[in-house]
């Protein structure tokens, strides 16, 4: 990165008259653009949180151990939060984007409510699990991606056999408080009507290449609630044998609304990437933040030139701008990583970039 | 319909004068609107084409016997066409669609070329047929549905078994002829080079709700090319279970480009809709032709107040703005109506307009 | 263009048993397809119109005779139409455009309809005119070019002081009753009612990169419905101060809807190019049809090989797909053409492509 | 506002057994949900930042006082920051939106920089400045606003006559880095070349719904750069002739894009208001951040329930979902209000919502 002296950056050296100036300018509620030009202009992007991986073996009995200690109707929600260490101020595992394990005992079922944020969840372990939303009741399984769109009327339940479910929420809470945008509302009647056949979304739009001829659907989000693992895995291996794949990715494929091809939710965007036996991928970077969880097989990542070993259910992060690569630990079976990111932001907003790193072909020294 | 007889209607009366007038326009190459005005400007669309059925049963032996009597290299493609009584001199079966049966026997390849004309197939008999679109191999099946779109170099083949295979046919020739665009060429080595995995597109985006991350699709066009019978015949009853399905199509769906949800190509329009069980539906009418084929059952259709029995494999048509109504025949089984259409074209130009039927319950008289 | 005689064309020879088989296919309304294949599949487009220019000076006092042989509640509208001699059956002066010159005395105002069709107008002469499109009375000068967009109520009149008006219409008829979407309604009181302020459009949507906060236009056209021709000419000559223009049009410029930058009505689009002192581009070929009208200056065109000499208020047409190359004819004065075409319907299907003339260094013999 | 202490929301009461269970979470990086729950879901919006005004008179002789104290050598840009109290941390004066007042004096000139934050500069006073934009110079008077989009070189000068030019600079530096997607160059030769005509942009695309046939702008901002003053508040004058204006915004417009209608930049919107005399808008509220600056006349604005008195060039601002109205102090002559937001933010994001206040006629009482 260049250096700051130099001309075009500021450089401007401290004075008495310049610390009268700006003690003048503050009783104004002004400043000095100056005084902190050159760290507001940075470079290149200065991510706030630092790469991070949450094994699941250690937070699993974390998680079961809040079913002891708070009640729904007490807690809202029994979720363990993920945080950044660099991101605790805004409740968030990456960027702006939050994440936590939330645990149900059989039988139970949370109220409803609705949020201008936008949601997803990827079901871990346990059956029985399902979600309402907006009148539609979505039956889930593990591996399963489901996404309670924002504005729309959701509630989470477990009515299946004898043990709890658990389950990793994704949401871009921290982005919309961060935009002043957030609004919550409980349902009225705490719990929905299922007013559709379940799984109905699911039904009428997830088939391939086929759209109902009505209704016209103008929400700006995927009218498909629910992603299966068996389609989604099925998909990649499919996949797979059309394509070499990306040198950053391998075989990566974006969960999309049928309607558009575009992103399932305006700002959080979902993917789930094949990485063939014994795969290693080039490293790369973009803007744009990325959690990872590991749907299936044991490997590692290096990450700003950090190594991190992950297996079934760890959780990582990919702060923006900072170099990865991922490698797959078995010779004879492929591994899969669920992720989800906001760049449906970034490139709503013209700020995605990305780059390769060229060096050592390709790989980072960890 | 109003009377022409009205003021904002054109109602000269000829005079010796306007004659002359007239003649001396024509020499001019002019003329006066007044006198063509109300046949240019009716009160609402007049279709060329006439409400039609071909029946296989009488279709196929002529097809079968273009075998015997010329040879593909002598007519590019054995093709029997279906003119539509008003629209033989545009060689078109309803508006500006062209369809014909094609036939091939085991061993057969026709030559690649590629056009600007749009081009659609939909397998009606014998195994072995393929295709092969800008270097990707398709294999088909019956009902199987595959696009060659504009632009794209294909030629089709039969390499299986014993007994000739038959498919229809659907093409815009007819209208970018009208449209004075169309452009042809023989593919320089006659046959194309199999450069990617046989049904790739199939694999890569015949998905659901999920799209490879690369490469960046720019063209007018689905990047799926081939639509299977049993993914659209599950999806159809998948969607049936969700909806009570349209009081016109009954349980009705689009095949659309996965990239965008719009249709798969920009001219011409799919469609694959199922009549449960007894089901009659009620007359509508819109702007924008339709040729169907019975993919699945019997049953008959309503046009213009005239009766269609259909069974499988037949095809109808039914011409712009011209009233429409199916019935299924059996209470047992579903059936299922295949269709290609020029909606994208009526949709694109802001021409599409539709119109339920009020009198009799929504049942024209026949 | 290639020859026929090759592999990929049909070259079949008839034979008497072919002969037979043709007449069995045509008692069930068939066809064989190579008998008409190369005919429907040209290597290039055939445009059918063949490039033409009415000369203002002998349409004029045509136009004039008829303000004394019809009335206009008698005519609907006084026009002398511009016939091309292949498109008489169509009404249209090329391609599926139609077009001609209309004439109203002073103190007439023709009755208000609405059409599916859509329509512009070019004024030539005369002050007074106005026209009035849902509830808008839009005030007309000399140049001065207006749509009435399909679906509008609209009425034209001359109020001014002593002479006749006289101006251009260009519509899409022909276009629309081919794709058989045409619809025509007299409005019920004769006459609108003019509810918003003269030139309310040009006053809100006619300012520079500026919109109106309310209301959300929705429809498929231009809400800015009168454009100016002194507005025109500066914006012609400012632009030429900032580019060397085009090769093939010189300094070219096209209405937009200012709220998408797209073509002012869905299949019409319209520009004006300038043609500086001297100026003779090169000729290029492109499918879509134009019928020019000058608007100053004098100068010729080379079309298709033939010369046209023009002047002020001649119009010519370029059909589909024919080499066209203009020439100014003063040294000392730019020349400017408007047009209207169907390059919109070409572009919304995908239809739209271009060649430059690269013999004789760009310039045909005529 | 509703109560915290309903089902729905979380009402866990602190124990022994959850505090240790807290220091366990935090020991491997996570946390519990409920803990912060109704923090980060809040009902609604709640803006970071207060409503502010910066008066003109004040700041100016503090901006002029800078001229003495640093070189823009050594300070990049001689700039004095508006900062809010509330989100001094940001260096924003509302939301994640920068502004300063920049000043040169004659004969200076800045070096030529780019990054991924868009800018916009609104001009004071003073002749002379300029802003060479991608190698095109722009000249700018009192009141002219232009943009300086994400990823363009730019650079600033004053080669006026005798007096300093100050300008209003608005960025959203602050968003750009809380994304995590700031890039920031400094031009290798630290001054552009000129290579295109001055003003060439505003030349080309600063007309009237005319767009140049060449080229194809496909970048993510507008191409026309310059939006003077003149015909900005005459757009403003002609719209209020057509139209009874917003009842909370007066007769506002929005600067748009000429190419599509859509916003300047695609994170920073920009409008005009014009407020007749006397007028005194009804309050209402929305997501998004808005940044006034007073470019005619004078009269005050009730924010959040207090009343801010403006006269020109005052700058005050509208937090998001803050009620707000405004009042024209004359009762003889209009008033102007310029505006700089980031609702493409907010629409790109589905997050744009806005509500009506209802009581005492929509009037706060402040």
């Amino acid at each position: 990165m260049p250096d700051d002296n130099v001309p075009g950056r500021a450089r401007v050296v401290d004075t008495p008259e310049l610390a009268a100036y700006y003690g003048a300018l503050a009783q104004h509620e002004a400043g000095a653009l100056w005084t902190v030009a050159n760290d507001i202009e940075p470079w290149e992007p200065k991510p706030h949180a630092i790469p991070m991986l949450w094994r699941y073996e250690v937070l699993r009995p974390l998680v079961l151990q809040s079913l002891e200690l708070v009640r729904p109707e007490d807690a809202g929600r029994r979720v363990v939060m993920l945080l950044n260490p660099r991101r605790r101020n805004v409740s968030a595992a990456v960027g702006w984007l939050y994440s936590g394990l939330q645990v149900m005992k059989p039988g139970e079922a949370a109220s409803a409510h609705r949020h201008m944020a936008s949601a997803l969840r990827f079901i871990i372990e346990g059956s029985g699990a399902y979600t309402i939303v907006d009148g539609e009741r979505l039956t889930l399984g593990a591996n399963d991606f489901v996404i309670t769109p924002n504005g729309t009327w959701h509630e989470h339940g477990n009515d299946g056999g004898t043990s709890p479910c658990i389950w990793q929420d994704g949401l871009d809470i921290p982005l919309i408080n961060a935009l002043e945008a957030n609004f919550y509302e409980v349902h009225p009647d705490l719990h929905q009507r299922v007013g559709r056949p379940i799984n109905a979304s699911h039904l009428s739009y997830g088939n391939v290449a086929l759209k109902p001829l009505e209704p016209d659907w103008r929400k700006p989000y995927s009218p498909l609630l629910k992603f299966g693992w068996d389609n989604t895995y099925d998909a990649l291996r499919r996949h797979a044998a059309a394509t070499t794949g990306s040198p950053f990715d391998g075989v990566a494929m974006e969960y999309v609304n049928p309607l558009t091809g575009g992103p399932v939710m305006p700002t959080l965007g979902a993917q789930m990437q094949l990485l063939r036996a014994g795969e290693h991928t080039c490293a790369h970077r973009h803007t744009g933040n990325v959690l990872y969880h590991v749907a299936k097989g044991a490997g590692h990542s290096v990450i700003g030139g950090q190594r991190f070993d992950w297996k079934e259910h760890d959780i990582f992060c990919v702060p923006s701008w900072t170099w990865h690569e991922h490698a797959n630990a078995l010779s004879s079976d492929d591994a899969c990583l669920f992720s989800f990111n906001d760049f449906p932001v970034m490139r709503s907003l013209a700020l995605y970039r990305e780059e390769a790193y060229m060096p050592n072909d390709g790989h980072q020294i960890s």
